[in-house]
């Protein structure tokens, strides 16, 4: 099937376009009302996960409402540690919790590498099933979360604040941190080249709490295995380079150094202008973002107006995917979005020649 | 009284000084058994805040255990809101509330500027009693939130992780958010120079949520006030400069401009090295900071490890204060605060000539 809209996969990697592509992170999510709908009759959060048809379906919802770019499979970045035996559970107004978090070295010593193609084929399954679905009207993107980023949650057991726990082993104990780590990374590794290999023609690892590290943990605890990711990549599929984007939240003293792993793309939070952005990275990266997710709660043309502020702090030029710096939140009205993707659409030609 | 330890006033200078200064950000805090018990006596937080003589006893707590060179007067950034009418409370495990948040323009139009002396009084009671109980051991700190970080309690009525009502403001009605946060700026100047009077030797202002806005919101909605504040700053008391602290959280990309506001030093959280925040930021402020607060969770032998990377990072020369990157947890062992002041004053007089 031939790809109808590559403008993603070009502008990802610093190819000429004659538009800024835009997807949002988090773009099937709740603020969808059939999205709500979908969620409701699965049950629970886990069962929209790994039924193939229902991760399908809600991939696809904001493709039928918005002119976006992209979609990105419906999943969660949790998927990987629940495979490995940790037992993934939600409660409602609290986030993600583990059955049996990381307690011990041994825990650590006895995490199993897992078989992608048997825990996690319900993934796999609802890739191949929404490219089918897709037509090939805008590419899928894979993802997976940061080795560090799931290593916090396996340790803390949840979501956490301060990451106390996760932060004491890699300084406490920082040998058992790096086998832990190590493993995650091996495990990302091939579960993000399954995803290729399904049909994701395009991937993005988040590392949302890479912000929390200390510059030097950071290297050392996150970027280190972002990097072996990136280089154990498949980076071409279907006769087409695969991009590979890395999106570490709060991470904009590392911007030099992300480039320097080898992806394709970087996605930058709103705490720093793409003008700078761009400065620092040269033309090493594309970059991806990074209206604040809060701008979407204002009127339309407040909207437009940092729309054109976004474009417009890029400037002139390739390698600029539009999105925002983060995942859009559940009291976005859908309206607005369709503000956003529509100044977008309508201001980005000018920087394109 | 004279003034036996003047380390920290000249270190905030960038004057010589013999060894680096320590302060700990919240060290007079749950960590401490001793502070917990007078916080059981004194029935409820804001009566700890209210009562000059307990908020002069769980400052000087941390002093009579550990050899720092300075006392931050105990209190709380939301006594100004407070102050202004909105009543603070505490609910156990779900931090401050306010009973009359900012809910409507009117509420801002309505908004008095507090008499400092009537309403604020007994801040300044505490620290005109601290000081006379400290006699010149070390020099008093005061305190006060930035107009931003206060005007996101005042309008989310509490603590939030998003932000969402306070942004909207900012972006939906810019106007009504400037005078919000000029009546701020106006009451925190008056705020700050009560306390100098009172006998506060030098402050720092806590921008806690600053890094929760975009780059150019951030220059407009929270660096401008802070700016205008330090303008309006009394800078000089008992014949000596009264040195001026700016803390903004997950600012880093901010510290040029931070640095440009006249202020005397900038706090710097953990995610820059001391090494880059010093090269950006010249000659013209002296930094404080920056060990991750979870490090004091590992080994000593960590500790004293970390606190010779970070002295290290800053390196050779005068305008560095040692201190956290963010407030000291209460999960901390107070013997680990020992053995990293005790480290910073081993180590540090070689990076001193």
């Amino acid at each position: 099937m031939e790809l109808k809209n590559d403008t993603l996969l070009k502008a990802l990697l610093r190819q000429p376009v004659d538009r800024t592509p835009v997807w949002i992170m988090r773009q099937a999510g709740r603020y969808l009302p059939e999205y709500l709908k979908t969620r409701a009759e699965a049950g629970s959060f886990m069962n929209l996960c790994q039924s193939p048809e229902l991760a399908c379906e809600v991939t696809l919802q904001p493709l039928r409402r918005y002119d976006l770019d992209a979609a990105i499979i419906f999943s969660d970045i949790l998927t990987i540690p629940d495979a490995m035996g940790l037992k993934l559970f939600f409660v409602t107004g609290e986030g993600p919790k583990f059955e049996h978090p990381i307690r011990s070295a041994d825990d650590i010593r006895n995490l199993p590498r897992p078989q992608i193609d048997e825990s996690l084929g319900y993934v796999m399954d609802a890739v191949a099933l929404t490219r089918r679905e897709l037509g090939g009207k805008v590419p899928l993107i894979g993802f997976s979360g940061s080795p560090w980023t799931l290593a916090t949650y396996m340790i803390e057991g949840g979501s956490s604040k301060t990451f106390s726990k996760a932060k004491k082993l890699i300084y406490q104990d920082p040998q058992m941190a790096h086998m832990l780590l190590e493993k995650l990374a091996g495990t990302v590794t091939d579960y993000l080249n399954a995803q290729i290999e399904s049909g994701a023609q395009a991937v993005q690892i988040f590392d949302t709490w890479g912000g929390a590290l200390s510059s030097q943990a950071y290297k050392e605890f996150s970027l280190h295995y972002m990097a072996q990711i990136v280089s154990g990549l498949k980076r071409e599929s279907e006769g087409r380079k695969v991009p590979v984007i890395l999106f570490s939240k709060g991470c904009n003293t590392q911007l030099e150094a992300l480039a320097d792993t080898g992806c394709d793309a970087l996605g930058v939070d709103w705490t720093i202008t793409l003008d700078e952005a761009r400065r620092r990275v040269g033309d090493r990266v594309a970059l991806q973002g990074n209206l604040d997710p809060s701008i979407l709660l204002a009127g339309k043309n407040v909207i437009r107006r940092e729309v054109g502020y976004t474009l417009e702090s890029f400037g002139q030029g390739d390698g600029h995917v539009f999105n925002l710096g983060h995942g859009i939140t559940p009291d976005v009205d859908p309206e607005h979005l369709s503000a956003l993707i529509g100044a977008v659409r309508e201001l980005s030609p000018g920087y394109h020649s």
